[in-house]
């Protein structure tokens, strides 16, 4: 997607370099930072520097290269060992960080006859040629990620753009625009096919307490597109949706269970029921990546709970346009802060996969994770 | 209720004069300020100075006595016709506001042999002995709508103290605690009840954006009287309710119709909406001042638009301390602002009112309009 004209990916490697958006300083300064270990990397994507699911399964990917590009010859393997366990205990829920990983350390590996067991094993070191091998195929796979994530979103727009109706009043949270993944996004990516298309749409925007995903990025992001909005509190579109103001409504996703339950961030599932009690179609929009295959169903996916700080303190412009902080609630205040919720696919219309729309159920994923197979 | 060990009324009329508790300025300061005229009240209503369904109601009647109090003897009931227009006219949703003012207006006139109706004919001037006949009756009026407040609370908390379970875990949203009335509250007040009984009781505190009701006042409340509670942002609880941690859900009302659907705070039809699905009981506690008999149902509720800066800008303390406004979104993002929805009867467990708790029906509405008649 273009930012004033240029068009750019989240996450990039180049010239032997990553490049990531920096996403807190959005939309007040638009930012490239460059990690330069996976140490880093894995730092900017636990601290949401980087954020989103696919932008942080391409992250992941590309700190798992950084990670083959670095280690000693001597101690090549542990090394490898040591980076892919520090780069998954970043985030906990967001399954495209592990399938990033995995797809990296699996191909780096078996380009020398090896597999992630190998890495359980003391192995003695590796020769020159071996590690060389390693590094090429774990860089060529970490872009192949990045690539097929690209590519799946701009798909996911495709399947999802026949939904949308002229005129059309689609409702989202948080971002799962271009900004959550390399390009195009998931929830986002049909509201712009359809927008290319030539359709009138409008876009509802939950701010998405606490971090304020869709009030900064989803909005930006909008703006930046020219696609018309209006910004809602988190409580407000399930009244919406009951005066038929809303037609449909789509989200991203952290993570799917091969039964169809969807965890995204926290106040989706509420989003959900809303939609389900006024006979709102919601849909979820996510890359095959997203699916968790070894999840049986929602209860199995671990919620990340995050600093209580990021309900306690909002950050903003102030009056004179300085980047500030401020304390919504008295000093001495506990808060909760669980970073997503799961929404049980019965209020789930159907997945928009890379692959087509599909049922949020055991057989919907099965079809996908079956066209997905080699 | 208390404030630093000191017993206090939201509103109160004292020595001539209406005094009323700064609620924009909590949690920050604590202060009181006085309305002159009913202009003046009329204001505070309007800007939220003084919030919260009872505590419009009481101040909406003493605002109606002032009026009495001051109208010139000449132009005595064209004065009282303008007053109680232009309070009327200070917020659509709360019905208690409404309350308030026609208790008064009606108490005062009635006095001298008179009903509303007389106001849209053109009389001549009244005696003085009317006059003050008058003026005495409407603020004994004003009085008694604000004692009944304060006592139909304490009422309503009786009435709620059984619902609430040992280590009982309550769920609300926006502030019906007692600054929102007279004293003591409605959804709160069963809280303060249970905690007397000598019952553990937690809080779940929906933070309740825009404005931020629960973040600033319920907490503040809360923090007030000892008793242990946990922010949210608005989005949480549904999923919170799911893993079996809310025991029950108590929110307060702006209008209940007469088949009990119920307007509160933007929010609340969502939670309604968790609460069944995970069958969560969820009440709704009012006076009965609160019920329309004259609104059949939750569509003929008019709900009212705020400015969307609400939405865009939120308040609180920067890092040094400082009292400041910061804006969540890119400029120029607009925002949907409504401040109220209605939850429909079906998801409501039970009305707690100061005549005890009865169904969300019309015939519990029937039945507490049927014990508040003299």
């Amino acid at each position: 997607m273009k930012v004033n004209g240029t068009h750019f990916r989240t996450v990039w490697f180049e010239k032997g370099k990553l490049h990531l958006i920096e996403q807190r300083r959005l939309p007040y300064a638009f930012e490239i930072v460059q990690p330069h270990t996976w140490q880093d990397t894995a730092e900017a994507i636990r601290n949401m520097t980087v954020r989103g699911a696919g932008a942080i399964g391409a992250t992941g990917g590309f700190g798992m290269a950084q990670a083959f590009l670095s280690a000693p010859e001597k101690t090549f393997l542990s090394s490898l060992k040591e980076a892919a366990a520090g780069l998954r205990a970043t985030r906990p829920t967001a399954q495209n960080l592990f399938y990033g990983i995995s797809r990296v350390l699996t191909a780096g590996l078996a380009s020398i006859g090896l597999t992630e067991d190998s890495l359980r094993e003391h192995l003695g070191g590796l020769t020159e040629v071996e590690v060389k091998l390693a590094r090429d195929a774990a860089l060529a796979e970490a872009q192949s990620v990045a690539d097929e994530d690209a590519h799946a979103c701009a798909r996911i727009g495709e399947a999802g753009e026949p939904l949308i109706p002229e005129n059309g009043r689609v409702s989202t949270h948080c971002n799962a625009g271009w900004l959550a993944f390399v390009d195009w996004g998931s929830a986002i990516s049909p509201v712009y096919q359809a927008v290319r298309a030539g359709k009138q749409v409008k876009v509802w925007v939950d701010e998405t307490r606490p971090r304020g995903q869709g009030a900064r990025l989803t909005a930006w992001e909008l703006m930046q597109e020219g696609i018309p909005f209006e910004l809602l509190t988190d409580g407000m579109c399930a009244s919406l949706m009951l005066r038929g103001l809303v037609d449909l409504v789509i989200v991203g996703s952290d993570r799917i269970a091969s039964n169809g339950d969807v965890a995204n961030k926290i106040g989706t599932y509420p989003l959900a029921l809303a939609a389900h009690a006024a006979g709102v179609p919601f849909y979820v929009a996510a890359p095959s990546s997203t699916i968790d295959p070894h999840c049986p169903s929602g209860i199995h996916i671990p919620i990340e709970h995050r600093d209580p700080d990021e309900v306690l303190w909002i950050e903003g412009l102030d009056r004179e346009g300085k980047l500030t902080q401020v304390q919504v609630s008295p000093r001495g205040t506990l808060a909760h802060n669980p970073a997503f919720d799961v929404t049980p696919a019965k209020y789930i219309q159907g997945i928009i996969t890379e692959f087509g729309i599909v049922p949020a159920s055991t057989s919907g994923i099965e079809t996908v994770l079956s066209r997905k197979a080699p």
